[in-house]
């Protein structure tokens, strides 16, 4: 994000941009892994949604259940790609910046100073993005009430977002070569038809035990005789590291139903 | 809860005037956040159920699908509750005391050297209050199984309740204090819509991330058009704390049916 | 799992006899408590599936779905063993050591030096043994993201499985002792009713906190009439250590239908 005199508030086209960034990633067999992160120079990796043009947003004359909020319609866009995501959170995060463009992502590596919030409640407005969703499924309830229902401001060690990161950084200038590193490593190590069906059950599980059972006996048989999974067996049996080739855009059996959210273009 | 003769147990008339607490204080605009907890001179926060009691209401020759848990229509109460919730744990707590009285609540705040305990496989009944569905919730199954199916006595400080207190607090005599001072923050600084909506998110979130999307890009454009959503952006611009004014009682947008549990009075 | 030359490998007659012995210990009284644990002189707790073998299970030219994967054939006979049950997880474990032989327990107890990793994306395959819904369910989804979507090698003392283990055990031959000094107190002073009922709510809770209520109330009313519950009541009474005698085989009250998962005998 390079918004930074705005501090990175989500506004003007970035929430456009950041659909298309994710929506041409999840297509696009050559791109592995996608990082979001802020130029160095920015004071916050994201103050959220600038209040003025939300409020104008909320004022127009539609119907009240057509509106769409645009953090909702950027976290679907990231919750929704195939490929590995990761937030690399350089810098102080506020509303949207800690909802939309952290809770969607698969991973979120954090600098240990960063300040972080949710709101909303201390606003006079709810929580957006699908957080209320989101949150819950990733930390538990407690926590994400401790969240939530505080409006309070954190630190990425506090207790209450035990959990949230998958790595706190001491130095921010450090977060991104860190997240790249990682992403590195996926991108060279990994099948993207893996990561791509592990994220489909993660996302779609069964309702029970036994559901999950033959979805995932499914998704076992099908990646298992297919090509990636041969040359995983081989690479362990030559005892080097792994080619994947296998496309995505070829080898994608999901058992769900895409959703049509009737997201209309004007709407952001 | 001022019955420290019985260390708190769960009887008399307790259940039924804490059912009127919270269902009062979900309609009451003046209330913002309600706390439980036990007198200062009380032995324990709650030792949950008197064994006797309890033995004789299970034995009422009333059919086996007409009974309802005391313990279960207090905690539906309490998490029914529209305001903040807070639990302060000034005691040890078993049972009762650490199902219905602790977990439906938005918050729980407890004493360092509490003695906590969910007996109930070591009396060969079984977790009631709706905790099997309250702490899972809370904490992720693993957790839950390590404090339900063990039946073990626990400190808050073991990490198998990590996530379940707000806070830990040394001295038992700064546990209603320092709850106190938590819920007067939340009850001068956030709007009683924006908590009570995003309680009803929580609690009543979508099936799907989409699903969510929907829900709360409708919630989001209700409350930011609202009087609450003005004043929380006229305090940023002047720097000043909010004044929340708008009542709950007439700014309630539900998107689910409220269950009718069909509670017969004279089951308490 | 006395398998040490193969590493304890997830193949040959291993999952035909975990399934028999924890449908065994399901059915039978006399059983209270089961762990399952490797040999002290193995290698490993488990190193996963022979690769070589699960290649050819997968390339059986069946339907695509009327495969069944061995290990969610075992991790649903261990999940629906209404016994308590416990992996005492005594060296490495990897794939199915991490998924089969250990999600799907009551409690995990582990060696502090284990070396733990779920392998899949890096195989070029998914994950199996309904791990997808087992460990976001235990874990929540951000700690379940960080080892499934990674496929790193872990320890047990990462704050990345924080809660997966109910204790972590300095040295390795003193992982099975502790396990059994924790069963020994279950088996004794418990009641097998209790617990199966308790697993029972725990499985499959009401998907409401009013439907959970309704469950829950019917069953402390069934349980709280029984034999175990008046001997819980006169244990306390006579301060002294209860004992159970109930047979669940005739003390079994659930509220959902079996799952008919038409496992054909000839796919394990």
């Amino acid at each position: 994000m390079n918004r930074a005199k705005q501090r990175n508030s989500f506004g003007d086209t970035l929430p456009e941009e950041l659909i298309k960034v994710f929506e041409t990633a999840d297509r696009d067999d050559h791109v592995r892994v996608v990082i979001l992160t802020a130029e160095p120079t920015a004071p916050a990796y994201s103050i959220g949604t600038d209040i003025s043009t939300a409020m104008a947003d909320f004022s127009r004359p539609e119907g009240d259940t057509d509106y769409r909020d645009p953090g909702g319609q950027v976290a679907s866009a990231i919750y929704n790609c195939r490929k590995a995501t990761i937030a690399a959170v350089n810098g102080h995060a506020i509303g949207v910046g800690m909802t939309a463009l952290q809770l969607p992502f698969d991973f979120r590596f954090v600098w240990e100073k960063a300040k972080l919030s949710f709101p909303f409640i201390r606003l006079g407005i709810s929580p957006e993005s699908t957080s209320t969703f989101l949150l819950p499924r990733l930390l538990g309830h407690s926590r994400a009430n401790s969240l939530l229902l505080t409006g309070a401001t954190f630190s990425p060690t506090s207790p209450l977002v035990s959990g949230l990161y998958h790595e706190i950084i001491p130095k921010r200038e450090d977060v991104l070569p860190v997240a790249l590193a990682f992403a590195k490593d996926i991108a060279t190590n990994t099948s993207q038809i893996s990561v791509a069906h592990t994220k489909g059950l993660l996302q779609h599980p069964g309702e029970t035990n036994e559901q999950n059972h033959l979805l995932d006996s499914r998704t076992i048989k099908l990646l298992g005789t297919g090509e990636d999974a041969a040359e995983g067996a081989l690479a362990i049996k030559e005892r080097r590291g792994p080619r994947f080739n296998s496309p995505l855009s070829k080898n994608w059996h999901p058992w769900w139903r895409p959703v049509d959210e009737s997201r209309p273009k004007a709407k952001l």
